[in-house]
């Protein structure tokens, strides 16, 4: 072969391996976890200058939820209130209460133009949400097509987020189970690494698994190893042998959960 | 008067004060400057996550502005682009190179779902631009009715942004020329008063006039502080007289724009 030769096959086969990873579902799964995110930040940043702005015409309103203030900004008249839709938003007792200090407000009163523009602002955050909740069952979708086993054991919102984490699939399922439980804690993990008194973490994205976040903080970490344990092995057989393997991973994690909270009550009871 | 009649009208009182405060213009052209701060993050961020996503699908695609990309997005097809359409966003010659890649596109071949929820991003991308618009002319109105004179000789966006940094137009009254001109360059300021050996900033927000940011380096600092006296000026009358003076003020400004642009002509000349 001439030089010139050896050059178009060398650049052939470097556009093909671009090409195939481009094609892979690891992409887009990674695409739309990171927008997710992004979507999150900006529903955040964008319900709190609302409440800024909204502030001004009634600033008694104080609502957790960002979702639900922006609802509220659109159904809300200060002059008219139906206490019909803004009880179906906030619940009865809520609306109720808003209703008595609408009366009082020390807010200005406004034009109908302005509070037009203000409503506008909540109607773009509520359309952000909905994209975000479309974009979770797409997520979920990718993830159930890329990786079942790590689906069904972790839950699709975790298993697409460590994905999302690593990069790709592959790398993911060359992890040590030790790493795959702190992934996404790596600022705790190096805080410990650079002085041993302070505790390592005991799991990152993980940790938005019900059974570790719902469960009592002493045995977080216990439940953490075994979970990280069965996600290890679920990322291994998505990547490679591609066997669904997640009734026998999922009764193993079962079993193990159950002796942990068996010994940790064992423990409580010693200690009263 | 009792002491509880004394506090029901320090109460009454204070409450009609806040109100009042609240009453003001100013609020609500502060809650319209910093919700635009806050679009123009948001357009960014989203923008730069779209063609991250969209770059699975056709990575050659480069297109400066945020705006058309997500435009782009929405009418180009790999199989079947519509030359015609792509022209009137991007323009004959992009359009027409973006049609010559996507032959031989490194990038995957997504399914009409896949491409779906991608145009969805897009598409409220666009919807964000919109509302940002929207809200300009909305600033622009809010801004003429609070600071007619201001709107006038700095542009009613510059005026804008000048109360929304101080917080009222009343503040921004009472604040030396010499400070107007710096207001928003903050960091270098400190920066240069810390070191002296660092220049002193020439302009902060008001560098967005066409004057300024169109004038060449050399004699912005002096073109800065014309307009920073006009404009102190301009705010006292809309915070105090309320007089229009706007013409006289433009009137002295320009006449000391063509003395400063005449006296550097002359500068240049000298110099060669």
């Amino acid at each position: 072969m001439s030089p010139m030769e050896k050059r178009d096959v060398f650049m052939r086969r470097a556009r093909e391996q671009v090409k195939a990873a481009l094609m892979s579902r690891d992409m887009l799964l990674l695409g739309v976890t990171r927008s997710i995110e992004d979507l999150d930040k900006v529903i955040n940043l964008l319900g709190e200058r609302l409440e800024e702005w909204y502030g001004i015409y009634f600033p008694e309103m104080r609502v957790e939820d960002k979702l639900k203030y922006a609802q509220a900004v659109l159904v809300f008249d200060r002059a008219q209130p139906d206490m019909k839709e803004l009880a179906g938003i906030l619940g009865q007792k809520k609306a109720e209460e808003l209703m008595a200090q609408a009366g009082g407000t020390l807010g200005a009163d406004l034009g109908e133009p302005d509070l037009e523009q203000c409503r506008s602002f909540a109607n773009s955050i509520i359309g952000l949400h909905k994209l975000r909740e479309r974009y979770e069952k797409y997520q979920d979708e990718l993830a159930g097509q890329l990786c079942p086993n790590m689906s069904k054991v972790a839950g699709p919102g975790v298993a697409a987020k460590l994905v999302a984490h690593v990069g790709s699939l592959a790398r993911l399922a060359r992890l040590p189970s030790s790493t795959i439980q702190v992934l996404g804690a790596e600022k705790a993990l190096f805080k410990h690494l650079k002085n041993r008194k302070i505790k390592p973490p005991k799991h990152g994205i993980i940790f938005q698994h019900p059974k570790i976040s719902g469960s009592p903080k002493a045995v977080r970490g216990r439940i953490a190893r075994a979970l990280a344990a069965k996600i290890t092995l679920a990322a291994k057989a998505d990547a490679f042998t591609k066997r669904d393997i997640s009734g026998m991973l999922l009764e193993g994690f079962e079993k193990r959960y159950n002796e942990i909270m068996a010994a940790y009550a064992a423990e409580k009871v010693k200690k009263e």
